[in-house]
């Protein structure tokens, strides 16, 4: 067992170092903190997409955060990489590892259940995935995934569903289907053109296929530098190249450029052509024909234009075996510095035959979708017309701690009505509080003092077209004297007036 | 860095091992899977937290599942315990730990942006914590919590707002006002007894303030040996005790004890009697004081019979300075042996007013409540009112692969009618498809032969109410004749009759 804090190897907070000196607020590499507007929009989101796969018939599934660590292996595209990989702990009895991604747990799960669970298992799963990986900018080590997942069919209807799945859901989700393309590939395409180029080695096919993961990132030229003898990143990290022929490089990126020639190509009849041009491999053959399949289903679908053939789409997680599609934006998004960029994918997925039956006799062959929710939000948040409902609270003023009786009853009021609210709780006099609901962009401030409370009215200031004014302000009277925001009404009818405000 | 898996140290799963032997599809030790109908209770609950959360005029904030190991300290209440502890990881940089509250996280977030937000601040926060204790039947070292907290404000509505929060909470997630009590008291209160006592090594004062703390669960015996020589659990774990004296033992113990002759007192007035009998202390009398100030104030809310005073409340966790309180339910709940028992704490929360300035040189004092999700799932679940929505899916059986085209066009009409549904998926005959919707409590499959595409018009299958039928059927001529819940309908009122059978 390893303790953080409270064990005897690592530092730990104890009365003498806080007497000594103050703690750096600091996070932890790679990992951040989010708040206000976005959260509001993250948690509508998640919603959307959580009924959406329950409109597709997807029962929810929550596994824990913690694996027993051979259980889920390691299958991510990046192991290559230096500190790649999972964050583990020895148990008592077992390494355990925080789990990097929905689908391995998955596994897990279905072969422990195996004989009570309906098959196929249709179960979705929204849950933090954590990776152990080089932090970078905007490259996090934990971040939050949305999963669809069909275990026990190799039916191609149910790829189809899940390319069909994915672009209902970022339409639901508020992209118009003009924004964005579901690329759909099969892995057997990218296996044939190996068997073509007489690469068998297992481990090489690998290096090769995360190569070509990379095309979008990297271009045609970096990815000849992967498949060769190596490439060194802006940073000067080297990675070691798949050691490839001129031959076999260049049969590799035949296969990838097709894409710019091809496109868009998302009716079965025309993929025809494709097919016989480009391998004689068998492998590749039956990738072409389980795709040209899954776009005979996806046609029937409100998407057909959106779900489209894409060679070029690899996908650089070892444990696909069949159909794999990516989602990708057609909008560039700006980037902490401002600049338009490419965004590249907000989710994808595919065939994974073999995964479960690492647990179990039978085999399950399985598909699914991994949606990554903070690059979606990301996307979708930088679009105009997302407005987020105002969610901070009217603020009444606290005059006087003997009047907090009558200062409840509005509470009561406002909140029965449904309306965010709260009475001033810090130390502060009026401007402080004027200076607080400012700062927290509340929609208005009720002024409730002795003569209001005398005569039954409630004044109200309407911050939302007043904000100017309410910094400026010092006293009850500068506050009266100043604005021309304000309403004096009844008390009866505060709740419509605030209303009417928000 | 730690490599769970992929590292050096640890044992991984590589390509020979599978081959050799199959997985075994366990659990890591004190972690669970959680399926179905208690997710979309679950997902309901947090739902309806959150928004209430929000009508109180908190704002959401999200911070990272680590920390730096020093920033969140350890104030957990169980330390005394074998195996007790976080979870932590030796990065690059730093120790770090994954959280196990959601309050010491929010001190750091608070420091670290000191000077950029509104304060008093008040944020609310929905986030699993995981706690590295030994694991036991319904102890897991992973579950939700909800908290909510004021920061920045040592006013005693704060507290009294906190307290009203919880109450409100729970009534809004279902439970009714007499099912539940909201226990208050003051840690100054027996930070007064321990005074009068002459406890003053601080080690032993938390001690005494942990075994307090389960008198709830040992009872009066179980505390004497905690605060004496010690206690041998049930397993045969030692706990040393604090050591006392008989005499301080008995001091500690009468105050505990005025629950038995004080309840209910939730009126100001009445607690003038108990201050006098009990302890000449100042600490006491300024507990005492700030407990009849926000019962002043909760007394004003809807709440005020559940919100009542409980000296025997102490709190385990050792950052408590003040008002101090507990959701305590008055209904029993059955365990997994079915036996009825006592449920215990749901939530709670307190007044912690020292542990931001462990960052920062201005003190900020803060009040906050959390709540225990998993509980408080457990407990709703129990309660026989509350009924889930039916989420599974309507089948859509597949007689013919080339008629997709067709059971596509009624599957658009369910879905854009938000009518959970699917076509059955799997590569089985019609028996297995009946089998299949029934194991996934369908309700209701979908017929759409040669016959009925020929005719215009869809067979439905009510499973709700034939549901042991459906299970014997083996062809279509079976299936036919055997039911009397079947309904042949035009395709047009198709989704009609699905609303009428969900």
């Amino acid at each position: 067992m390893e303790l953080g804090v409270g064990g005897s190897n690592p530092p730990c907070c104890t009365k003498t170092m806080v007497k000594e000196k103050k703690l750096k607020p600091e996070l932890a590499s790679g990992f951040t903190d989010r708040k206000g507007n976005e959260l509001i929009l993250k948690d509508r989101l998640i919603e959307i997409i959580k009924r959406n796969f329950q409109l597709y018939g997807f029962e929810p599934l929550e596994t824990p955060g913690f694996e027993i660590s051979e259980n889920i292996g390691k299958f991510l595209p990046d192991e290559d990489r230096p500190m790649s990989g999972v964050f583990g702990f020895k148990d008592d009895k077992n390494w355990m590892s925080l789990r990097y991604d929905l689908t391995a747990p998955l596994a897990r799960y279905f072969a422990a259940n195996e004989n009570l669970i309906s098959k196929p298992f249709k179960r979705y799963q929204v849950g933090t995935v954590w990776r152990n990986e080089k932090p970078g900018p905007g490259r996090f080590r934990e971040f939050i995934q949305l999963d669809a997942d069909i275990v026990g069919t190799k039916n191609v209807s149910a790829d189809a569903e899940m390319c069909v799945l994915l672009a209902d859901t970022l339409n639901k989700c508020g992209l118009d289907k003009s924004e964005y393309v579901i690329k759909v590939s099969n892995r057997k395409l990218i296996q044939g053109v190996l068997e073509d180029c007489k690469i068998t080695n297992e481990s090489k096919k690998i290096t090769v296929i995360r190569a070509a993961d990379k095309l979008y990132r990297l271009g045609i030229e970096g990815v000849k530098e992967l498949l060769g003898k190596g490439r060194k990143d802006k940073s000067g990290d080297f990675t070691k190249g798949a050691g490839l022929t001129d031959n076999q490089i260049m049969g590799i990126i035949n296969f990838l450029k097709i894409d710019e020639i091809s496109k868009p190509v998302n009716v079965a009849e025309e993929l025809v052509s494709i097919i016989e041009a480009l391998s004689p491999s068998l492998t590749y053959k039956e990738g072409m024909n389980e795709l040209s399949q899954v776009f005979e289903l996806t046609k029937l679908s409100k998407f057909s234009d959106q779900i489209i053939f894409s060679p070029s789409v690899v996908r650089g997680i070892e444990y696909y075996t069949g159909t794999i599609f990516e989602a990708n934006l057609l909008f560039k998004v700006r980037n902490k510095k401002g600049e338009q960029v490419e965004f590249g994918s907000v989710g994808g997925g595919g065939r994974y035959d073999d995964l479960v039956s690492r647990f179990t006799k039978s085999t399950y062959p399985a598909t699914g979708v991994s949606i990554g929710l903070d690059r979606l939000l990301y996307a979708i948040s930088q679009k105009k017309d997302k407005k987020i409902k105002e969610n901070n609270p009217v603020v009444i003023c606290v005059f006087d701690k003997k009047k907090m009786p009558e200062y409840n009853k509005l509470l009561s009021l406002l909140r029965s009505s449904n309306i965010n609210s709260e009475i001033y709780c810090g130390d502060g006099n009026l401007k402080a509080q004027m200076k607080y609901a400012d700062k927290r962009n509340a929609p208005a401030v009720i002024l409730y003092g002795d003569n209001e409370i005398k005569a039954g009215v409630v004044t109200i200031k309407n911050l939302k077209i007043g904000k100017k004014v309410s910094t400026e302000v010092k006293t009850r009277e500068d506050w009266t004297s100043s604005s021309t925001t304000q309403a004096t009404v009844e008390v009866k009818d505060l709740v419509n007036e605030i209303k009417k405000i928000i």
